[in-house]
């Protein structure tokens, strides 16, 4: 077999927005690991989640992510099943039932702030699940192309237990830039925040945070895991009895936030392979320089290609029209609607893949997560210059 | 790298109870699909789980696993995330749910046998979410030894949606070999499976069944997904606001199953490696003859390793003590105290790994799924032999 296939691959030029691109010697290293896990006589995926090795390739991933983001002692790290979806869910459960802990059964409101695709879901599930949602802003108007300042926000209620907000829109390419301060957001009203599809990509100011979350799938990792970093004193939950008495339902025990983290992420199974690759993937960013460096990547990459798309604004159009809330991982542009096929025709042939933009919004997006290089940006750019050269 | 490390093992002789082992070759061909996917310029676990190839993935294994275990066209495959956990939180709200959608809103009770920790903790879940539940049996008494007739259940009254049994008890060893007939089951209460240590194991009539759903962990794959087989007429559920009308809670929406099937298992992200190695697993069985061959395999491993401890009645103890309920796939014994030690030394100084209990029932456990070979079990039968004469 090993004489046909092999673990070499010619590095990808590819820009899909999720599942993503990972590191090519991550994924050579977990293929092995696959295999045989270091003493074991089987693989990675084959072991207890409650194994020695298994508890350390948990432990390691929380040690790197605590590394590399300075996360601080106020908040925990921990690892559920799932992707984004799960994690808005789960999330309204666990706060609102938080929120009545800290004060005497009183049901808090959730105040959600809709940028894009993400945002609208999360607020959409939380009130289908029945909770008590405020939006305090939607810029379906705006097309999601620019965010309001704070000021212009419906004011925030101080009976709300925390501001959900995505903190970039995979689909419309949108991205904060700064947070709400205490200007805006009431004392005691938690900041929730999606960073599915760019934790890891920029220095976060995580005490700021009453809880991050992020599927792996898109920056960091493949499918199947979500990373949690919460303020400890928002992980107690009343009793479910309480719970039943103020009438808040109940959350699925896999996602019972206290009762995940007493069990160190595995009450049930972790998809350990999947934590694996995250710490793979987190080692090397850590080996790489942290979040300092691939900050300084990351920014590049994104401000080289907005500059070529910029170049040519009759034929190029950038849907964020504010370019100070322009997307460092998911670079969302169109093209003359008869040109698009065409596009995407070329920049295969030229082994440029997956920049078709999401079926919801169509036009083209180009996602440069953290394993995406400058080169393939770079090579990207070129194209971009010649298409509109040859095209416009 | 690639001149230092290597996809080959030695075959391992491994019996833990899941994650658990899987085919050699399954895996190795899976490492090189983690890398470079077919025609892709990436690797399986880094495509959209929109795309052709991975909705290939999801239709493969849905095909393999209605061939396998010939699935009638009357019910429907599907994935989601999780394990057995999720599974059994998802299964009370969408079949109560459905039972009210068919009995003008109203709440059907839920039916639960208990023969061991799984289908205690499933039991548990339904009752903590606030359904109404009906234990019928709880073998407790019977230290989760044998399953008293169905004759002497208690009577399960007719507006019950569904009887839950856990089809092999994972930690106890305990496993059905009959399921309840029209003679003890009224009509229109559907019978639910968790088969999450057992399916593919063995011959199963589908169509006598509500719902059999599996964690892959444990006899098929790596942990992050399960499989759902439902009667279709129990896929549909009121909506969201006449189920709040009738006080029934709502799933969060990635474990809806209409929502799931109506997006052939990718509403939300489904984890496509894991998916994939599931395809390749399922693909294998059909191979070398499907489930007919699987299980007279299985059923030889049991019968020569049960046979073998009841040699030594007074050495081994087979905690499971009716013969006919001995699961062929989780071979749960204990031996004198003082010599467990011993025994997980020297089995292990054999290279016979895994094979210590449960940490809720302590003794010994071999789990003795698909993926280990008859000849790991005699290897495993000899020793069960050299250590009973050597120490009794």
């Amino acid at each position: 077999m090993s004489s046909i296939k092999s673990l070499d691959r010619e590095e990808p030029n590819y820009f899909g927005a999720g599942p993503a691109l990972l590191p090519t010697s991550v994924l050579q290293e977990a293929a092995y690991d696959l295999i045989k896990y270091e003493q074991s006589t089987v693989g990675i995926g084959e072991i207890s989640h409650r194994s020695k090795p298994a508890i350390k390739v948990i432990d390691d991933t929380k040690s790197n992510l605590i590394k590399l983001l300075d996360i601080p002692d106020t908040h925990e790290v921990f690892f559920m099943q799932g992707g984004g979806t799960t994690g808005f869910s789960s999330i309204v459960y666990n706060l609102i039932g938080n929120y009545a802990k800290r004060n005497n059964g009183k049901i808090g409101k959730a105040a959600y702030a809709i940028t894009g695709s993400w945002s609208k879901k999360s607020a959409q599930e939380a009130q289908r699940l029945g909770f008590n949602v405020d939006i305090v802003v939607d810029t379906k108007d705006l097309k999601y192309g620019d965010i309001p300042p704070y000021s212009q926000w419906k004011s925030i209620s101080k009976d709300t237990a925390y501001l959900y907000v995505c903190d970039n829109e995979t689909v419309h390419g949108i991205e904060y830039k700064d947070i709400p301060t205490s200007d805006y957001l009431p004392e005691g009203v938690e900041l929730v925040a999606d960073m599915s599809s760019n934790i890891l990509s920029k220095k976060v100011d995580v005490s700021k945070y009453g809880v991050i979350f992020a599927g792996a799938q898109k920056n960091i990792g493949i499918a199947g895991l979500t990373i949690y970093i919460i303020k400890k004193s928002l992980i107690e939950q009343p009793t479910d009895d309480e719970l039943k008495s103020y009438g808040i339902p109940l959350v699925p025990i896999a996602f019972h936030f206290p009762t995940v983290i007493a069990n160190n992420s595995a009450y049930n199974t972790i998809p350990i392979f999947a934590c694996h690759i995250l710490k793979l993937v987190t080692a090397k960013l850590l080996e790489n320089g942290g979040i300092k460096q691939i900050q300084a990547i990351d920014e590049e990459k994104s401000k080289i290609l907005y500059e070529a798309l910029s170049k040519y604004p009759t034929f190029y159009h950038l849907p964020v029209t504010n370019p100070k809330y322009r997307s460092n991982m998911n670079v969302v542009f169109t093209l003359p609607k008869e040109l698009e096929d065409k596009f995407i025709k070329e920049s295969t042939e030229k082994n440029l893949i997956g920049l078709k933009g999401h079926r919801s919004v169509g036009g083209m997006r180009a996602s440069i997560y953290n394993a995406v290089s400058l080169d393939s940006v770079k090579k990207l750019v070129e194209f971009v210059n010649e298409f509109a050269t040859n095209n416009a």
